[in-house]
């Protein structure tokens, strides 16, 4: 049973913190991007080394108070906000954010937890290196966070994970100590990968400060397309066909589905519709070349190939930087068009791939046969992963639709599952999702990641109830 | 403690499995590639299913019987050979050698543990995909040892290390309990990722069972370059060179010091070499690449550019497939050419990128303190890691360095170490380098890994000594 983080734990925390440290909890630190929770906590520490983060954890493990970790706060399952229980100590890494070697011949930086995506990304680019990393929330995201969740994003494809992209981190474990694997290898073979036990583990078995992270070369020549494509299952082919001749030169590769094109010229006008009418399913696919190959001509090649064997209907190529920055833009201001609409539910789903025309297929019924909505239907299909999203019929309310919202996320993830699916793919469980790793996880793996929990975090302090449960 | 795996252990299991699944330990598998160690064994059990190697770890775990899990025997640190101790039963995965599936389209296929990786190889290239592990033991090794191991090899560098390759694998526990994972996406944040904890764990958390494994586009066109460098910071910086105009593209990069040629001109001369003098410092460089992009233009292209930098002082570029096979079977040679010369000691190091060419400067003379040797520095440089093996000099014997051994190992090691390296950067830990680990894995990770065992199989009956040591 954990204690609060109440006034007294405070005052002999505070005695032993430069001043500062300890501040209140305020609103930013307690909601959460959507708005469903509202979390509580005792106070927030921002500390500014890992020696603080040391004794935060050292005293916390003490007094048996729950700590949250909190990075920029855009996870979109509740992993950083606790709504019941005693008051945890929320344990903010914002002040945490050199970066604290860059090296950009042997490709890798080392930066601090508190980071921001978009900085590591400049500065990256700064050393004429890539860090490939890239979702919609990079202004605000930070590297500890995107560890803990094992962000994911647009670069997937060629990429690879958050987790692909880390070669060693120090992290504080729940006694207090600290672990120091900063390694800055390709390859290193001694012992049990606790770096990938940390990644993804939510702040549930230990605080990740800082991370070396890869940088690649940087692509010679980029270049985009919208492409029209009959169905899903064409969408997959394109991007057999795009692969088959570009290789990992192709970058992204985004489905749309015609729903979230028709909220935008809804609610956000202002955004750029490269087709006068909104087909049904487009693709963006990106590229990132060498030198000697032109973007645009080998999207062309690949457009005329696939116009030929049926897999494009019609297509727009990116004349300019620009346009390839307003196709972007379009598919990033998805999400916030759905905000504004307003989901029923939300999902974040990864498929097999050769599945995954099926699952589009019988889910709108299946969710059909529950009432009227609509279904903004979008994603790294390279990856298998789909944004399925909900929503009301036109001229409902968001509100109408509360009862049924278990029943539609039951028959999305029931649905997920029976095609060998995952019904997290990239936001991880957080506090929202800790029911499903329940239901579909294998129960022995579920049994495994109880045995390390209690053996590396006995107390239960680090993010009580998220991952797991309560 | 454990128990024997004796007579009336053997003869309770052996009714409940089907006849010949138990039998006698011969030779070939209590001995080992390097002839260092002789191994012992109550028995050896080839289950030929899940649910039979699920039956024999639940008999160990009741009995407290030992069990090594045994692959295709090829690795070299003594994973598989238990030297002291109570016998085991030795647990071969060979009989479990099916493809359970191949998706050509969804780029995925699943194995079983006992596959041979030259097979796995044959039936994704008869399926026109690519299956990237690559090394020299391919086959003989499995892909259970090669899991366990987190096997690398030359493909490192573009397709990464096994654990890369891996979406999901399926186990048996210490408890005997099969965790169902053979998950095929590209994205699943659905609590702590298992599989990178089996992954590289060397059968001490669990039993690989079978895996299912990513494939990818083959590239359309292939070539090689043999290129003299001036030095290891040349090759580094060549390497930096070629990756800036191909990107991944860039297949292979191994670094070939002078010793690994004169040797094969010593022990094998049927090796064709490419330089009529033996450089000190070649590479060879491997590319796979689009189909409009072509190989021999690319690599003259590359060598005029290496050779105003001064990167490059002489190079030959492979004129058809069958001459970049003959550059692929100098490098692969030289291992083979080593046994024969026999070392004092070999490494398998790695380094961060940046640091490689000072520890080769200085690793040399330190080295030479100790006494007249010869070394032969080769690997697959653009990984950072490095076979940095040690041989007698000239007309002396092997036997003659004994004593000095342990000191030329301590040397090297110590001077990896200093650099932020690693002592084991594909091999693993197996039991010869047990007592590496605790003197340079940071203590909290030690002590983290033990509670992980300690939890994971609380009787210590997986691969007992392997890893964490006795």
């Amino acid at each position: 049973m954990l204690s609060p983080c109440d006034g007294a734990f405070l005052q002999a925390l505070e005695a032993t913190l430069p001043e500062g440290t300890l501040r209140p909890a305020d609103d930013r630190y307690l909601s959460e991007p959507r708005g469903r929770y509202r979390g509580q906590a005792g106070a927030v520490a921002c500390p500014a080394s890992v020696d603080e983060v040391s004794a935060i954890v050292s005293a916390a493990q003490a007094a048996r108070v729950g700590i949250v970790p909190y990075g920029g706060g855009t996870g979109l399952v509740g992993g950083q906000v606790m709504t019941g229980g005693p008051a945890p100590l929320l344990l903010s890494l914002e002040r945490m954010n050199a970066l604290r070697l860059i090296e950009p011949e042997g490709g890798v930086l080392v930066a601090e937890a508190g980071c921001i995506l978009a900085e590591v990304q400049a500065a990256a680019e700064a050393a004429d290196r890539l860090f490939p990393l890239s979702l919609g929330s990079e202004g605000t995201a930070r590297i500890g966070g995107l560890l803990g969740t094992n962000a994911g994003g647009t670069g997937v494809l060629r990429w690879g994970n958050m987790r692909d992209l880390c070669l060693g981190i120090e992290a504080v474990m729940a006694d207090g100590r600290v672990m120091h694997g900063l390694k800055r290898l390709r390859k290193n073979n001694m012992g049990y990968d606790l770096r990938h036990l940390l990644i993804g583990s939510e702040g549930t078995l230990g605080v990740i400060t800082a991370a070396s992270l890869r940088l690649f070369p940087r692509p010679a020549r980029t270049g985009a397309a919208m492409i029209v494509v009959p169905s899903p299952q064409a969408a997959l082919s394109l991007l057999a066909l795009a692969q088959a001749r570009l290789g990992e030169g192709v970058s992204g590769f985004e489905l749309i589905g015609g729903q979230g094109p028709r909220f935008l010229s809804e609610v956000m006008p202002e955004i750029r519709q490269p087709f006068a009418q909104i087909p049904d399913w487009m693709v963006l696919v990106d590229l990132g070349l060498v030198a000697s190959l032109d973007p645009a001509a080998e999207l062309e090649a690949l457009f005329g190939d696939a116009a030929e064997a049926g897999l494009a209907l019609d297509g727009v190529i990116a004349s300019s930087e620009a346009q390839r920055a307003q196709f972007w833009r379009l598919r990033e201001a998805i999400p916030e068009a759905n905000r504004k609409i307003g989901a029923v539910a939300s999902h974040d789903v990864s498929l097999p791939l050769a599945a995954l025309p099926d699952f589009i297929d019988r889910a709108g019924p299946a969710l059909g046969a529950l009432g009227d909505m609509r279904i903004n239907c979008f994603g790294h299909v390279g990856d298998g992963n789909l944004h399925y999203n909900v929503f009301p019929a036109p001229g409902k309310s968001r509100d109408a639709y509360e009862a049924l919202r278990p029943q539609v996320i039951g028959t999305v993830h029931d649905l997920v599952h029976s095609f060998g699916g995952s019904v997290s793919a990239e936001h991880g469980v957080g506090r929202l999702k800790t029911a499903d790793l329940q239901r579909y996880v294998d129960p022995v793996a579920v049994a495994t990641m109880r045995a390390i929990k209690s053996a590396l975090d006995p107390a239960g302090i680090l993010n009580p109830g998220a991952v797991l449960g309560g």
